[in-house]
């Protein structure tokens, strides 16, 4: 089995380096919390008295740190990390960070032949004490592979998202959509129960409609994603309905500010023309606010 | 088999007459449109002359009509329906309309003592066409137990959401969750494009997690509307993850307008006190933003 | 002087009858309020029993009624005021209403061949009892003229914006612009606030500077309505400081809804190129999101 | 006269130190692009080949510098200006950094017993080179006196805000508002149009009312901010004047961001119970969201 290093015992980290133990590793591990550090040798770990330590001659080191600027510090301060890995360590920082900062750190390390996977992690801290975390990984194909023996051991699936800096941006990406999506759900739900509304009764009829189960995996992949923008429901439609939602929202004191935000691109995606296509066409709408080159369509 | 008469044959209605007809029901349609009463006739229904010639004597009146107004019109302007209403007829309005319209749509109907269901579908054309629509239906038990002549050969499953305007309000919180998370969709995959990131790849990442599945039937069942906020993913790490995304979405000039509006709701959570507990939290911010009654929190 | 028929005496209408009453028109009055029919008989002016009556054989008749149908049902609906003008009477719509509407009404008055000029009003009901209103006219330019006996007594400026609809039109854009900045002010506040600052003092720099005081008859008028969008503050700049206020406030907790709708903006400007350009270029992506044509711009 | 030191010579510290050499102060100028110090030299400055050259036995040591990390390293970096400051040498940072970097920066200098006054300006690089910059002053109320000698050369006006770090705050609370506006007043114009209206008029009429001039010194002075929020201008009518705009403008497919992000705190503020009393209470709406301690109203 592989000697491993790893640094930040947070509840996250705890949980992923309790799984390598139990998955047989070698584990030397190290956090500014010594009772963490603790635990950990109660469970089979080895304590180590500095990043450095934990982090020396072994096939893999993982960081799980708070923040882009913790990782940067582990690695390149003083008594730093990177001078005390092995040339065939594997570094694997799966700490939710920057993306300037991943691709700081990964110039970094390449300059000095260190290999280096991004691979931070999906899941809550119960999902990580299951090891069913979903890792999504970017660098070299090799390495990546490579990294499967810690990946196997903390996690249920791995995605290889592509090049270093792609599993911190992946993350990035999903992250935004969940966060956001929580105060979507959020207000839609006071929303319920503001118009008199069962809110229990309410979740059942979401939880059977794209409202609750989204569209990413259905409607997106049928249209927009396939080049066909014939209207399945219609973009104006939709923005009628939205529309309608707000005025009796504001007729009852209720505030929706995310789906306020929303109607805004529809009025644009209007603007450009899409009303007649289908709802999923935002998508090129919102492409071309951010300059992306304009995506071709089916019939068009 | 019912005598129904059906008003408003765009493409939901026209889907929907020619399903009642073929579940051997007797139709009677009007339009404005005489081509689609003509091609409904050519499935096997009944041309009628007016919307009143199209309702009197009916066991069922259907109204499937693209405005409140209209749907007000059609019942209570000159040579409207409501007069040529058997009283033994159940008048079903399954357009999608404001809730004010329903409430006034139903005092109208209450005070002639004619009985009515308000129930939107939920639904594209081609699921209209295929039978499959969600009801989402308002009224009392009993009608709504006899409309299911008239919802079961029009659709796959019936919720019964609660007294007269339910249905409305229901459909018109679903729609708005829809319609906005339509939007964050969007928003989501234009960023993953400009972050450089595979959109194909995206999708199936967004597609096994959180934020492509949705919170409704997990998260929120699980967690806040439990009562239980105690964290399993922290809304203070939730702010964090939402404002690293749009700090480097800014970096890229790539526009996140949802997202920054689910941002400020953070923000406000975090002042209440919120960052500690369950990002599922958000809901209560959301309620209190609303004035509605505060929830109790299981342990607080 | 003026015979004058007035329907509507709420704060506004009972300030503006009794200014002109004070110009020595005589002036018919019409409230469904009779208390303030009342007060008004008692500062010299005239009963009428019904909105008809105050409206025959006038000059002129003065609607200042709360929404757009209040003041359809007033012109068109059963003993409507419409049928009771004289030809030669211009009637005068003072209420703040959809232009939808006031464009309805102007149709339906022309039919009729009545002149009519729209006329909302800015100002509180302060302004209206000095008589200081500012009056937004739209309409033929001999009946604004004409209509200067009755604007005169009520208010200090008269601006014509064009033709019927204009009027009203303006008035929105206004009230859109000083309702949102009303807001934006507030969150200012609560900013400085929350940051620890003296309010008073922060509002006395707020008020020597453009954030205080306003672009529209500076920056504005010297720069992107003049064509020229070389930097006098450059529009990156500005995002950079927004975008810093949008952070150090996240990091206080402290919600700014309205700037981080701005911030979005500054985005798609930045997509578009123009980070170089002088920040009043905001007003050119504002105008593509609106599928408006396109500007030039010197030395472009 | 004074020796200055003057780090930072992009277009607005150009301007700012040709004024000081024009004041007849002998200053030592440094930056990394070599020609903007010839040109001062040219001007009668002196080149300095570093920064700590710049500032080695000065009576006042000038930054203005591009970003906060800018700042810092220049004062602790390798080689850094803070070793090389005499004992009475005052430092004035006149940058736009983040609070927080102010506060850490005097937090450092602090330790070494080396004053320092924050000082960002406000204005453009036109008004920087009339000397006419309104500068924002953190500090010792005599650190501030004696940076005047500096401050009266490059400003027509100084506003002593408080204690280090309050000038910075100022100034981020400041360019907050002024940037947020910018897209208000882009958005508002592009309304104007997209209406129909003549976009010139419509500059006139608003550059004479409180959308384009403002609330700050006179409706919040003379309500919320008095404690006085009884009734001037309605809130109510004001969310229902922005609502009736954004409903207009959506119908014309107008995209207003920021005055959808407005409405809906219109919508808390009414749900508040704010609705009957002067719009300025929003700003006690938004003093809540940001769970400010409340305030008390006359006669409430």
């Amino acid at each position: 089995m592989a000697q491993i290093g790893f640094i930040g015992l947070g509840r996250m980290g705890f949980a992923m380096s309790r799984n390598l133990i139990e998955a047989s590793h070698s584990v030397w591990v190290y956090d500014i919390n010594p009772s963490a550090v603790e635990r950990i040798v109660a469970l089979g770990g080895h304590a180590a008295a500095s990043a450095a330590e934990a982090a020396a001659n072994r096939d893999f080191v993982v960081t799980m740190l708070p923040n882009g600027p913790d990782v940067e510090e582990t690695l390149f301060g003083a008594g730093g990390v990177a001078t005390a890995l092995a040339k065939d360590t594997l570094f694997i920082d799966m700490s939710t960070i920057a993306p300037d900062m991943t691709d700081k750190i990964a110039r970094g390390l390449s300059a000095m032949n260190i290999r280096m996977v991004d691979a931070p992690v999906g899941g809550t801290s119960e999902v990580a004490e299951r090891g069913d975390l979903l890792i999504l990984a970017g660098g070299d194909a090799s390495d990546v592979a490579r990294a499967h023996a810690v990946f196997d051991a903390v996690g249920r699936q791995t995605i290889h998202c592509g090049e270093n800096g792609t599993g911190t941006r992946t993350k990035i990406v999903n992250n935004f959509m969940s966060t956001a999506l929580n105060i979507l759900t959020a207000e839609t739900l006071a929303f319920a129960e503001g118009a008199g509304l069962d809110v229990a009764r309410t979740v059942d009829v979401l939880a059977g409609t794209t409202a609750g189960r989204g569209f990413v995996s259905g409607a997106y992949q049928r249209k927009v994603l396939n080049h066909d923008i014939s209207p399945e429901f219609g973009l104006a439609l939709a923005a009628k309905d939205l529309n309608l939602a707000l005025n009796y929202a504001a007729g009852l004191s209720i505030p929706l500010p995310v789906g306020a935000a929303a109607s805004q691109i529809y009025a644009i995606a209007k603007a450009e023309g899409f009303g007649v296509n289908d709802w999923s066409a935002a998508l090129e709408t919102m492409r071309r606010t951010a300059a992306l080159p304009r995506m071709s369509f089916d019939g068009q």
